[in-house]
């Protein structure tokens, strides 16, 4: 596959989205979450997005210049109306009010509606331990999960993260899916058209299935099964009852084509590690507990034991460096996309 | 097995607590909390403990009467030293403090330290519920589940617990331990000489294994392979690390020999929903939800899809009827205990 530099294709990100409406700032931020995506070796959530949020924007079911309103309710609780911005950019600044309000009373939930899918949610775990600050995050999703005894998919796959910083330059970062695989990973399957693992998803009979087009009709399985279920079921009324947006099948597809908004809602808790003690300790306690993990005897052809976060920063360096690979597929549509937008796809890097 | 009235039980628990040195109030969360994990049918963290937690106290390895501080942080943290009292009377103090904090400013986290095995998180989910706040619980424990790609137990089983008030009388109430099976379920096992289905736990090897006793000097299989491992590996930062409790093999197992406090540690998190929305609001939204849930179309062989509660709500009526039954080897735990304590084991009920 043809390599790119990131920063080309975040500035040609950037552009598209500027393009299409938004302001400078929350054009960077949708384009600088849509690389590192690629960058930390999650090409399923990175660029491959962008031409369907292109199309969405065009159509108004995304909204490219939102107003975003954010009101606080008693002393740490704040509840987001994204009015239909892109995830990426109603998150961010979600997150960012999160964090001021955790800085002053240790502690915020911030409960957000009216948004739409908004890539990794570890690129704002990464914006909260930048911080110093520790971060659950959780966004429901269309429908993918089906509850554990049905045979029709009615959760989102609901992503649970968690972000920790530590004395390091590598967070504890965890983002995953509460399906056995993110949807993301089959929608990609399918794109490149290949056939995907058993144990991942069952088609529309309840039939467990390798076909990636009947995987997306039908419903992925849940992490763990019945564990996985009641996961996704709590992470749905975080993100989708008590934010007041969709949840369910009232969470429209944007890969459909309807005129209806997604109306997805995602959930932040952010703590201020300060309150809980000094966080030179903290860190020195996180190093610690790390190191022990680390050392752990290791199973047979094991060469090492890495703590969630790890593997993705690895990537992120070494992509840096080697640049990302775009799928022909991929390639196709953002080619198509600049044409339309007179933008130019930037050149692949020579080897 | 022999049936016992669960109330008569939870006398006896009370009686045990308090000869030992517990307050009435406190002996009765205990005894509360014990009597209801067998009457919700979760055996495994009943009374099945009573012998053990007792003869901690009289070793001083738990301390019956805890002097538990609580320290306010911010707006919204709270830091319990739980003083190494039992779990059950540390958490029950650490969530109700949480409650009032989070009924002022929306939210509060408490991080507790100095605390010991406290049953099922789904006593403390309960009774947040039931004062119509919405709450996330977690704890760590012994060492049971070994990193992705080790070979010996570090985690616990670190259970993570969430609670949703409804507008019936069946909250939402999820408790599960992020190993493919609760350790519970295994020490049970061992006690009754049953062995273990395949793909519950490794032995010391690093080997599967259906040796209930092997299993437990081994470690227990974490919930869908490398994600209930970053799950279990995020709940021990946030009960042991950030909590300053001990972490990892650090956490001492009270069913060892040995002189040490377990010093395990818990993390809550309490929500008021009014703060969201109206409660009543809530109730009507949630419990569509749940509706809509129950509806989808059932895979072939299944009666009923049920949501995360159903069936503990459901078996805590039955057996509030029928009885708790009482292995053999508890019973006569129990029966011994009593001796020592100038205290009659309630008759078994007559049928």
């Amino acid at each position: 596959m043809p390599l790119y530099n990131p920063l080309d294709m975040k500035r040609f990100s950037q552009q598209v989205f500027e393009k299409l409406g938004a302001c400078p700032e929350d054009a960077y931020i949708a384009a600088d979450a849509l690389v590192r995506a690629n960058l930390e070796g999650v090409d399923s959530h990175g660029i491959s997005r962008l031409a369907i949020y292109a199309r969405r924007m065009k159509e108004g079911r995304i909204q490219a210049a939102p107003h975003i309103s954010v009101e606080k309710k008693g002393e740490s609780v704040l509840l987001v109306d994204g009015d239909h911005g892109l995830g990426q950019i109603v998150a961010a600044h979600s997150v960012k009010a999160g964090m001021e309000l955790a800085k002053k009373t240790g502690l915020a939930a911030v409960a957000v509606r009216n948004s739409n899918h908004f890539g990794t949610a570890s690129y704002f775990c990464q914006m909260a331990c930048e911080q110093g600050l520790g971060i659950m995050a959780f966004t429901n999703s269309p429908p993918g999960i089906a509850p554990w005894g049905g045979k029709k998919a009615f959760f989102g796959t609901n992503p649970i993260a968690f972000g920790f910083p530590t004395g390091t330059d590598t967070p504890v970062i965890i983002d995953m899916s509460t399906s056995v695989v993110a949807r993301g990973k089959i929608i990609l399957a399918a794109k490149q058209g290949q056939s995907i693992p058993n144990g991942w998803a069952m088609n529309e009979q309840g039939v467990e299935t390798q076909d990636a087009q009947e995987a997306l009709r039908g419903a992925v399985l849940p992490l763990g099964g019945a564990k996985g279920y009641a996961l996704a079921l709590a992470i749905e009324i975080l993100t989708g009852v008590l934010s007041g947006a969709a949840f369910g099948p009232h969470v429209k597809n944007m890969y459909d084509e309807h005129d209806e908004k997604s109306n997805i809602g995602h959930f932040f808790i952010l703590f201020d590690i300060e309150k809980f003690m000094d966080l030179s300790h903290f860190k020195l306690l996180i190093d610690q507990f790390l190191e022990e993990v680390k050392s752990v005897p290791k199973a047979e052809g094991v060469d090492e034991i890495l703590y969630p976060g790890e593997r993705r920063s690895k990537e992120y360096r070494r992509r840096l460096d080697t640049g990302i690979a775009l799928s022909e597929e991929v390639e196709k549509e953002l080619r198509l996309l600049g044409e339309e937008l007179e933008l130019y796809l930037p050149a692949t890097i020579l080897i």
